[in-house]
């Protein structure tokens, strides 16, 4: 398939297997700032991080306004690389 | 189970209901703004705002880009309190 | 965007917000006219009504027969306008 | 239940119209009571409720156990009647 | 509808149990002819249909045009009564 | 895969072929009792009942509160044993 | 399987391909109407339209009542015959 | 439609009613041969099978390695032919 | 947002991150007491348990009857804190 | 894009058809941007873009971060206009 | 993000948009045989093809048997590249 | 039903709960030994693997044809046994 050698740990070669986790993010700032503090947990413990999902996004409100939001996405990482 | 007094209003008490009602809220610049508006329009005759989920994202396009985005949101309310 | 002043009771502007209403319409003729009896119900209370998503249909029978449809909608009206 | 033996007014009928309100409900005890909690206080400013759909069942969690059950209902009310 | 003014085997009791079964209908006149018909077949052998749910609409196309209406319908039907 | 030669009836070999039948039981009791009573009617003219799925939970509301659980359940038997 | 000479254009043949075309017909007249309007447009750049799925059915409200019904369908058609 | 008298029977004509029926098929070779367990088993009891859809994939695990695949399918068969 | 300085543990503050487990309960006594032995086990090595969501509800079968419920959920959990 | 400073007949006019395509686009910035970039390319080559719903938002990640998001939308354009 | 130069053409780059396109494949023999039918068509008139999602999988019957397979598939290729 | 105390580890015992875990396995040659991939990396570490469910199926594609197959699955495992 690719003949270039230098494409060795592209996430996509057949060999790999992926879990994926189920993380809740939360920002006070937006949506994408909740998404990448859902990352940066899951990179604290997990190495190989490869792509995510956004799977539900709720917010929290207080006094009438978005206080945070709070989004859920799933999280592939290889293993067994 | 929670034995500090000073969370009586928490919003996960048990002897809680809520109400949820679905708003469209519209925003030229964000998604985010979209819910705010959504959820300050909410605010101005329910009070006791709660949280919300994100139902559906679309958007509006004209001369070929986002003229406005508009997202339907959950919202839920206290009620009996 | 749009700065013509013909257009302003366009359901899609920018800074309108829109709730949705759930409701089952029933009749003995068609799907068609249960959504039109649940139309004109909710036009009985709210103003500005603009559109609506049939989310199920169902009939009751009587004597190996449909009696009659009952169709929910959910139906968007503007508010705040 | 229905003392009336004539029941013409059966919420079946086909020139009826309902509405249909989305409510959490929640209790220490059980799912069922959960339910019950939302249904009363729908009673409270409802009258002619008809049915209700279990939409989606949470709890709270305190000390690693349920604390209390939260569960959201669409209840079908006629209007019109 | 029910000539009985006792209806006391109101499909709604109860001590009932319902089966349903999964049936596509076809007509080439319309979307309600099409759930008739399947209605009509399921009374051919099974007596106190109660009530139906639309579950899926296709067509058959032929020549640029709709030849017959395809509705997969779920029927209930009480049983041990 | 499993060399113990007496769990040759389990409902999980290889070999079997189960249908699934799906049924509303109701109960003035409990969610749990009208699932029950959808089991035991499907017992009375199916055997080699296995296992079930819960697809929804409706109520029936009189006078302000749940008169019956209506359960939908969809319940797995062995065939051609 | 099928020995039937005659049947060599059935649109069920092993070697066919079809693509699904996504398309959202309106009519004023009825959800029927809306669908055949989406075929017809169809038609006239595709040819070899076999089947069409209901996706989804809204209507845009005008004064208190359906003005027109929008309806999306997806239509499948042979390629490569 | 089609002029041609010889497909009669095509299972697609206007006027037939179709019932689907839920089974599921396991096998310890391949997903395909435990639908064709299913299939086998239907033909045993019913006439006119037409087409299935594939509802759920699942598999029986044992000493870490598939035992055997269970697939549910919903088979559609003529009635009333 | 909450001016309570005693409200500092509370699972809804925006720099927190949750992470979701799924696990099936079972129980011969109830729909509730299955979810309970999930937390229950949740609890043995998870501390700080914040939520769930009911996924599933099935149950095995055995002589006519529920022996057990098999009630699957996704746990949610402070990490990070 | 539409001259006619009338247009009361906006594009919710019953006599047009609209084609929806899907489309992924990507951005190292936001969510919205992402979205803008598939509007874009889609506006290079179809004209008459009306609106869009967001399907699916994904991100791939390199290094613990978010490296670019990768939403798919669905884009509404009118044909046969 | 990536700072290997070689990875340049890599189908994740955050400049690039993808169309979804939506084919169903048929094929005697597999599942997999019917999906690669699609591909392969898809290939004779789009290039850089570069992922697949399976939809939906069907099965024409015939004689009691799978006749041949039915694979509804999204694939997505690169445009603007 | 079973009365043989042979059966003691059966997985269907109402005292068990298990987790599920999320991954995907890819495979140049079939879905099915994509899937045998994610169950024996998963083998690896957990032991007591009970059952798994097919939640998504997708394929990298590579010069027009498929490169390899990617599974995702969930796998049910005792735990606490």
């Amino acid at each position: 398939m690719d003949k270039n050698p230098f494409r060795r740990d592209n996430y996509l070669m057949s060999n790999h297997t992926y879990k994926k986790i189920e993380l809740v993010g939360s920002s006070t700032k937006s949506i994408e700032d909740a998404v990448q503090n859902a990352v940066a947990q899951a990179a604290a413990t997990e190495k190989n991080l490869r792509w995510l999902e956004v799977v539900e996004t709720r917010a929290h409100l207080e006094e009438g306004k978005v206080a945070h939001w709070q989004v859920t996405v799933k999280i592939g990482a290889t293993i067994g690389a």
